[in-house]
């Protein structure tokens, strides 16, 4: 079995992967996230492991834009806890590092370590592809934010762990193939849908959700790019879009929007974002 | 007057700033949304400009969360193209561009020019500071994406303008003080909130705003930091909060959420995101 992730050997994406697949799955590391859609649309890969949300800053819109674009199916979800380490050669002596690399992102979210630490930062477009460029260079005067298992792959040294400011830092990301999963008894839809932009047609459509006593796990509406004062909605509630209580749901929200796009239904994963 | 925004001269936030108060304003650059918030909490600035919302990326979570965390007014909202060009020295032949430098998001945006021109990308932390790096290096073989503006600043030359693969790319800023806005008759209100986690509490919630006929522009759900299965919702409605009808839907939200945060209201911007 293969699977299509994006980023280099060690970025987080690949641990998701592992982790919803065991370690004795197959990966394909690819460039973007349309890569990744492209690659299982086109049977090269079997599925793919995509971000979708991060509890520090919010939802990937462009994985969304990519489930309207294509017609692939979420088939699963999982939630892991980013844990960011600051990583050297592992002949660098840590008072000779004068620069530390890593994605901004992942900078910004252990300013406090960084700031206490006092080296020049240096941003760059990938945390496990510094940890890959600093062993490759055999830089020995620099360190990189990345995780533990970038630190394993590329043989390097753990100087420091979980330096993040806030240690509730967790990504959910969506696996992704040609179909969704059968009902398990313990399962979560995602759907996007657009409504008319009045008051209460947001409210009307949740009726469906409310009165049928069904839990809703998100909600987000975003502006869509073609037209101004028109927004989709991001949404995910308990429950198998198979099962006749959550299909009369969606079929009452149909009547009511614009278009609902089902995007799959999936068993929910033990862990929370 | 004086005017705090996050990134180097030339950046989007300053091109926000000179939108909203006039070209005759003064701007302070700041590193980080973090200090734009503190610059005006001790009265170093007047205001602060910080964007809130993209319409290719999504909602700016750090933003959100600061003003949890300040106890700062939203008084202003502001949303402006986000036009990228691309930008080289002013001796620089085209021929000669071999790298090509940006901010990861803004190369992303790019992504049809730039596989055409099949240069070398080099991701950077920031657009506008990128210019600014290829003029004091004076590198004859880079170009950069980054806005019109940066390049006059810089004194460079525009070689392409509007190259990105979606025109539809907005960026909404939300304007900082110490109140909010007295009321124009045609102003927004902009609120975090959050509701116990059982079906039909966010419908329940709703209800207060659809009962008065309150349009909503814009609502999500974000899971909190502090605790698993605990959410808050961004939301803006049309209406002012000192206005009778929606300082009762305010009011009767109080009853039923856990807290009630007043972001602030503001005049709405004359367009949208």
């Amino acid at each position: 079995m293969l699977v299509a992730f994006q980023g280099e050997h060690g970025a987080y994406s690949e641990s998701a992967v592992y982790s919803y697949f065991g370690s004795s799955v197959e990966v394909l590391p690819c460039k973007t996230f349309r890569e990744v859609f492209d690659k299982v649309e086109r049977k090269e890969a079997d599925y793919g492991v995509v971000p979708v949300e991060n509890s520090l800053v919010g939802s990937v819109v462009e994985t969304y834009d990519l489930f309207l674009e294509y017609d692939l199916k979420v088939r699963g979800e999982v939630i892991i806890k980013v844990s960011h380490c600051l990583i050297t050669n592992v002949e660098t002596d840590i008072d000779s590092v004068e620069v530390v690399y890593s994605h901004p992102q992942a900078l910004a979210q252990c300013r406090r370590f960084l700031e206490s630490f006092g080296r020049t930062l240096i941003p760059t477009y990938d945390t496990a592809g510094s940890v890959k460029m600093m062993k490759e260079k055999r830089l020995l005067n620099a360190a990189a934010i990345a995780s533990e298992k970038a630190a394993e792959i590329y043989g390097m040294k753990i100087v420091a762990r979980d330096i993040a400011d806030n240690p509730n830092n967790y990504t959910r990301f969506f696996v992704l193939g040609e179909e969704d999963h059968p009902p398990t008894g313990n399962d979560k839809t995602s759907i996007i849908f657009s409504v008319p932009h009045k008051p209460g047609s947001l409210y009307n459509a949740l009726a469906e959700f409310a009165k049928r006593d069904i839990n809703l796990t998100k909600i987000e509406s975003r502006p869509t790019r073609k037209k101004l004062w028109e927004f989709n909605f991001y949404l995910d509630f308990e429950g198998h879009r198979k099962e006749r209580k959550f299909m009369e749901a969606i079929e009452a929200l149909k009547s009511k929007a614009y278009f609902v796009k089902i995007l799959g239904s999936y068993p929910k994963a033990s862990n929370k974002i």
